[in-house]
């Protein structure tokens, strides 16, 4: 499918409201739950996110917009959550993404962004040549990918619960160890 | 994690709305995707959880209750939605899965089935011998699969739109054909 900047959005802007109804009062037993070893929770994937919407998606595409490829990224910290979201409530996390999140698309809106310039280029510092419409693509399946792994983490923790089902169930054959959504 | 009946209701009874908040209003293009071949879109999805509300797990619930392992459950048609779903709209369904699993949960709570009753055994026509608390833990697993296998559907639209984004997108590794989740 086409990159389409109002397809797009019509994701982004729905986030906040899905991992609302998603994790909003839920048991600690599934928010705080991770997939073993260094892998991360729901909460700590909601500081993921917020980060994302401080320092990452909304300024690259500024960036893209006013420098091109002469000024790479910024190099995005995976692990900037552990110190951030440190005495946050997972309500207080939650709103926090709302917000940010209206902001930035409220901004990308201002921004206009033309099909003209969905081709334009900036730099990655670890990917190279990237254009503006495949950050935007990504920004929106980074979304999809850590609602994702939220209901892949929480599926884990009933793995050994289910008995033979556990065949039917494919969301239990890919969960595994490791963070990246 | 151990099975325990209102952490699993904690899931059970915000999917409607996790399914709401993610789908309702969302352009055609999302919400009728598949991952090609045989698999399926979020609104075959939603068909088939509501047949699953229908037909098998409040039901199946009961049968253990009642008849422990004499009278195997029923079997589940997995491609039932395909005809009962024709002409609806998608927020037709929404709202018809949402009061479906309302009721299931209000008969599920008032089935107030204690630990004891946990461990009884039913009789699935294709996995034998299976126990209630395994039947109600397949029950919470099956909707974090189907929310699970909507996003990567959706992701999975975007997939050549990412660029070289994509080594770090799990989501989108991940996607294939295949209508299970």
């Amino acid at each position: 499918m086409k990159y389409d900047i109002n397809e797009s959005i019509a994701i982004l802007e729905r986030t906040p409201a899905v991992l609302h109804s998603l994790l909003s009062g839920l048991p600690g037993c599934w928010t705080q739950a991770t997939e073993g070893g260094e892998s991360w929770s729901a909460y700590d994937i909601l500081g993921h996110l917020i980060h994302g919407e401080r320092t990452d998606w909304i300024e690259r595409t500024q960036r893209i917009l006013e420098h091109g490829e002469s000024k790479p990224f910024e190099p995005f910290d995976r692990f900037a959550q552990f110190a951030d979201s440190q005495d946050k409530s997972l309500d207080q996390l939650l709103e926090e993404f709302a917000a940010l999140r209206a902001a930035n698309i409220a901004r990308l809106r201002e921004m206009a962004i033309s099909e003209e310039q969905l081709p334009l280029k900036g730099s990655h510092p670890a990917l190279g040549t990237v254009t503006l419409s495949q950050l935007l693509a990504t920004w929106t399946v980074h979304d999809l990918g850590h609602i994702y792994q939220i209901v892949r983490t929480m599926a884990a923790q009933y793995k050994a619960e289910v008995g033979p089902w556990v065949e039917y169930l494919r969301v239990l054959q890919e969960s595994g160890i490791g963070g990246q959504a």
